[in-house]
């Protein structure tokens, strides 16, 4: 597909071109255009139908969206700009340069003007940032009848007509009404007699992860954001919850890998950029991770004494690690999705415990026997290194489990909790309960 | 909430109870009912009113369903399957024990029970399994008047009726029309004139995880379903994906973690299934980790001559291990979900090698310096224990990233090459690294 578009640009087939974009979608002729250098894109760009150009303008990356603004009069910009829904303009505003954002603001009319910045001041991921003021407003009185029309006449720009919201003079949330209900009623019904007063909203300040989790819990595809005086200022709609759920799970999945967030692709991202937001916790856990090699120095006696001690350290402290990181996951995940709170903590607590015991027998039998018929270390060593396994995965998962509990209830990340960190902590006792049972069985 | 119902029940005020009811949203009266004993539940359960009680039943969990189920009569069980989607019916039968299976589908119609039957037979996570045959269907020939008529008529049980599906007289797809562009064109219009052909399917056996990729690309929010001979079977709504893209997810944070993906939630999986679920990967990972052993015992020598390097293991390892495990985490979820694909192979192996060269050399010079400053053991030692850093990160990066990739050539899941596993081999090549840069500058 590309190929045969890089092909049809070179020998400046444009006829064909155009009428080959005007079958595809505008998702495809996006893909299409982001893979392009920026000339040849400019270029297709401008070969697209009128409404088919601020559909594919939406779904481009910001960088061509950039080298299109730039290589566009004041007159093409504003025609674009004019056809795209005012949340997917803010969308592409915050990702451009402040020249490009100057170009834009004088293109749009002066209510999207003013809507633009009022979202640009709400903070960073809160639900002002994610709606957008599209929306059909009914007011009480309407019947039926006046409502279809309302709809008719000031549907078109409108991102859905399908959910329908009825407000007071004030604009204060009064209830929601369906089309679907819109259509199956009597046309001389009120308005007020068929809405449903019982509305789910968010406030402008609520974080987007909050307001994800209202529309995961109740299942709706749109869903009303109130300022702080109750009056109706936006919409969020579905899909770009979607996208705030992605963004959020990919952040705490390079959390608990201890990666600072990075919010672009990884193949878009530079190297200097990537290095920065690793080398932060990877600093941080070198460091402490010297307390490990105190503790061995200061057993330094046991060690000698038994050199063959030393060999068992590693997957001691590897299945250590691999057990609280288990832990851990499960209860980040847990209380990010799947009902966990703050109260339940002693059931975690338990469980843990009990899964700990469970796992750490069975796995120190296992390992018992492979010491005993693999290794020439004799049946007491055998016996430390089981023991000791059996008290680290305890101490592991216990240690996985409540450490991201902690971390909520002191309002931290539960994420930053994850494997890394808890994997030191853990490296640390795994040596101390090991030199000590050492210490006491073979009597040094 | 909960302890006023529990008093409220104990008073058996139901009169108070039914009106409290009355005045609550369903997701919130099954959480309440969730949280109840069964007697209790199924009390409350008999006092909604009947819109409510299909819509209540929907969300609840599957336990408190079948206590329900089981102590309600054929009638009554008719009553709530008569109100429910038949997509929801299908995710409440797949919870039941047998004999409860019997029951319910003795109370479906003949045309639910055909269609459940040819669900229940889908591979499991299929689309065929989350997909729901209440649509609405148009003719091409039909006028928009008729259209409008025939959804009034059949559009009260569909799922949804905002976006209609046309089909020839095989079922066969060709094309859909919003309500919007319905309710905007003429009268007099044909629905062969306002459709659209451009409609993104699936098949019935596609991967739910591949769906929802679809519709995080086109954003929408129904996508038909067809069957082998592309004749319509179904459809998918975009609140069921929100489901799957979070539950993918989680298997994805399970995997990565090292635990066999759990179905449940934590707080409801009993510890007999929590621990079989983990302690397979921390076996294999155990007896794989012995190989560091052996190679810490094949440089014994090394160690003896030097003990001091024993101190160092665990900080190198540990360092070793995050790094790698940043790399894969960020390229695991660059394949899920940010456009990374197996041929960008030769992009990922630059661009770690380059961040680990970057982040290497800074954390060997800040080990080094602190080496120097902390321990007393000497430049060779402290150059040893660096120039090891900078090998391992590089190593560590470099498999992390390429790794998953890898398992996707190969057609294994990319997740379950994370952390766990990754580590074990950095371990080992980090310390072979280590005992041969020390064998070489101590000359030992």
């Amino acid at each position: 597909m590309i190929t045969d578009l890089k092909e049809l640009l070179h020998e400046k087939n444009y006829t064909y071109i155009k009428s080959m974009l005007n079958d595809m979608n505008s998702v495809e002729i996006s893909e299409l255009l982001n893979e392009l250098d920026s000339q040849d894109s400019i270029i297709t760009f401008r070969l697209l139908s009128k409404d088919q150009a601020a559909e594919v303008f939406t779904e481009l990356d910001s960088e061509k969206q950039m080298n299109i603004v730039e290589s566009s009069t004041d007159q093409e910009v504003n025609r674009i700009l004019n056809e795209m829904y005012v949340d997917d303009m803010v969308d592409f505003i915050e990702e451009m340069p402040a020249n490009a954002v100057k170009k834009i603001l004088r293109n749009t009319s002066a209510e999207d003007r003013a809507f633009i910045n009022q979202i640009l001041n709400y903070p960073e991921k809160s639900a002002g940032t994610i709606m957008t003021p599209e929306y059909v407003v009914l007011k009480q009185s309407m019947t039926v009848r006046q409502a279809l029309e309302y709809i008719n006449h000031n549907g078109v720009d409108k991102v859905t007509i399908y959910t329908c919201y009825v407000t007071d003079a004030e604009k204060r949330l009064l209830g929601f009404v369906s089309l679907r209900m819109i259509l199956t009623s009597d046309l001389d019904a009120k308005i007020s007699d068929i809405m449903d007063e019982d509305v789910i909203y968010v406030h402008t300040l609520d974080d987007q992860e909050y307001v994800s989790e209202i529309f995961i819990k109740y299942g709706y595809s749109v869903i009303p954001v109130v300022d702080e005086e109750t009056r109706m200022v936006g919409i969020i709609t579905v899909d770009d919850i979607i996208d705030v759920i992605e963004a959020e799970d990919t952040e705490d999945f390079q959390k608990m890998a201890g990666i600072a967030p990075i919010e672009e692709k990884y193949l878009s991202t530079d190297v200097i950029t990537l290095s920065k937001h690793r080398i932060i916790w990877l600093l941080i856990l070198m460091v402490t991770s010297t307390i490990t090699g105190s503790i061995i120095e200061s057993y330094s006696e046991v060690l000698a004494a038994v050199v063959v001690l030393n060999t068992f350290i590693p997957m001691l402290m590897g299945t250590g690690g691999n057990a609280g990181n288990q832990s851990s996951t499960l209860i980040i995940r847990g209380m990010a999705t799947g009902g966990i709170e703050l109260s339940d903590w002693r059931r975690v607590v338990k469980k843990e415990f009990v899964v700990a015991l469970v796992v750490g027998v069975l796995l120190a039998t296992v390992n018992f026997i492979r010491i005993m018929v693999m290794d020439k270390v004799g049946f007491t060593v055998a016996l430390v290194v089981s023991m000791t396994m059996v008290l680290t995965i305890i101490s592991a998962m216990v240690v996985g489990g409540l450490l991201p509990i902690l971390a909520k209830k002191l309002k931290f990340d539960p994420a930053i909790m994850a494997a890394p960190l808890i994997t030191t902590i853990i490296d640390a006792s795994c040596l101390i309960i090991y030199f000590n049972i050492a210490s006491k069985i073979l009597t040094l």
